[in-house]
């Protein structure tokens, strides 16, 4: 019998930021959701039948910001100080830009990508009656900062 | 002064599924996290310091297809029949597969995307303080059955 | 007015509604938030610093009607199959009225009670920085039908 | 009346709020919901089948206290250092008060009105076996204090 | 490297309950609380600071009955029928009981419990203040009925 | 007629800590379930149906150390700085140890004892198929820190 999940090393934990220093931290981040012509000209014209998908996926998004660490098991909960989510409809698709502020021990990277995926999620859902191929891509960091690691930007 | 809003097209809602009948129906979605070899390599030998990745992200996966009403706003709250979500070490990063099964009058896509979306962010916390880089891409429906569209599979 | 005399402690519970039948079950419910001509102006403009004042009170009322039973300590969970929440800026302030639907064994007068709740209380949020003493008031049930009770209205 | 006017598209947003001094906040709020004397006479003597109002209406309300960021779309998150919730029984129905406290960035009217209006509706859901047409009324601000704008009171 | 996580076999998983009938299933259980002479006290006579011990702790453990599938990963969300829970001022502490109902094709265990556990829980909170020795002990099924399995009793 | 509950006195309240300092404060809980011996086997060789129990109890736990204001009426809402949750299978069933840091004018017993609670729930959930007369028992504060009355230690 192995007990390997019991040892220290492996197992889950969160960890400990009370050594940290409450500095103010950002993060900004991208994803992508391609949509089939139709369907994204149906957004544009704000004519699905389950409404509005633009502003729906921005507040589904801010609000999902705010849900991150009830989701992420090692999340630490924040304060958090600001959530922007921006959607752009381009020629393939929609791009959501997610931007998140806070003044704590640690970073907000996953509350920026979970904004963005919620969004991303949300136009899935609302646009599927029509297009249920629609996939959702490109879910990255773009640029953080703040913090002991301080500035990072994506590569390219 | 136009208040397009207020008009009953365009607007939001959650559209009327009580005449639907409540039938057996099941989704399959996946999606992908990029991750650079050696943070990989150490998921894979467990020994980030946020613990056992795979398992995490697993039942993070689980517990965010039960959250999905609370998460997408025009989403029905539903029973869910069974969850499973499995995560699969590749070459370059890990595969997300989720599967769910409900009885009741609306499908249940958007409970498997949220659980392999939600598995796959997840993946990004623990490893990110290994790799900031990491991309999370090709989330989509796999295949669904049941309801009155019936069976649905993802081209090629 | 039936008032079933319970054990002599009043103690709360959750009453059991297992014996019922899983009918359609609707209400409409309303309220209305009073405010100040420059600020309602504003928000007609979609001018304030927040945003867009009638999208975002739609959503949040929509997504309070999923959470009731989380809020009310004795409202039984149940699956919802319709919501809608609408918006009207009038004279002097902007009514909400929210429409629920279920098929289950009790009602869905406090999910749509909650959804105009939350909808007018999101008004005040995002227009609060610009007039502080907006007042809420006429939450009502207008109408409910279904149950053994059947069809319900608010007299006048 | 400041309305900082934004960029055109009057998009939702979490303003920022990490310029903002962390102080002492308060606020206090108050609502009423009008009922029907045999209904009312019943809570006052707990004999509702629900079982004791004022106790439960009271829990409700300090609870939601701590999900008003949850439901309100652009809400902070912030911690609550205190929450008082109370009911006072009058002559035509129940008067709910509600007074918050917060050391942060941003104020907690938002905390109390909610706290108010869910603590309302619990009374409703606990008495509308009695009586459909009770009528939720006057939830407002009376008094704010700390944060740059400082002390405010309800006009009268 | 293995990958034992991977398999099949071991992974957590909420299994499928899409097979089972919806019956009426009902589920009691009960856990207690040792607390010092003088604590009991002070909560039989309602004097502690933080307010009415007995009260809050029921509607505490109701509420967590709803917020189950919340909080246990491979739990099903189900629609709730009847929740009661009893607390009762023994000579070394407060026995707590939960009975809860559903109709559904699994059953309320979970719920019971959690709501049993929930409500010592805040007694603890409650009375912390003057004794932190508290130990809560015997949380456990008493009974269950309904389902393939039907009724079975606690052993003694 | 008495309301007692409109009193002053005996009200349940979240006691103000605006007063507090912001202190590093650590608490550390147990907690125990007694499993029959081929059930403690079969979770020792992971071969239950629903999966990995050790794992996941010890992810619900960590989650539910971040649920604690949600569910615990009078707790205060405060950022978390570390949670780990250990178990450890020992002759006649497993123990659970949780450990949570904060700095916060308040301490985390309700959050590290939250989290015991919730993962030995988790266990009993994952194993009741095999043995329903498990008993969950020995919650208790082990240790805390910090805050005006500093380090406590359990009796013993």
């Amino acid at each position: 019998m192995t007990l390997t999940h019991v040892d220290a090393q492996g197992t889950a934990r969160m960890v400990d930021i009370s050594a940290k220093a409450a500095t103010r931290r950002e993060a900004v981040t991208e994803g992508f959701i391609a949509i089939a012509a139709p369907t994204l000209a149906a957004i544009a014209a704000n004519s699905l039948a389950k409404g509005d998908v633009i502003a729906t996926a921005r507040i589904a998004g801010i609000m999902a910001a705010k849900r991150t660490a009830d989701l992420i098991p090692l999340c630490h909960p924040l304060p958090i100080d600001a959530v922007t989510v921006d959607l752009a409809i381009e020629a393939e698709g929609i791009r959501v830009t997610a931007n998140v502020v806070t003044t704590h021990g640690t970073g907000v990277e996953m509350e920026a990508l979970t904004a963005t995926s919620v969004a991303l999620l949300t136009i899935y859902d609302m646009a599927k009656a029509s297009d249920r191929a629609m996939v959702i891509s490109g879910i990255r960091l773009l640029r953080k900062s703040g913090g002991r690691s301080g500035e990072w930007r994506a590569p390219d």
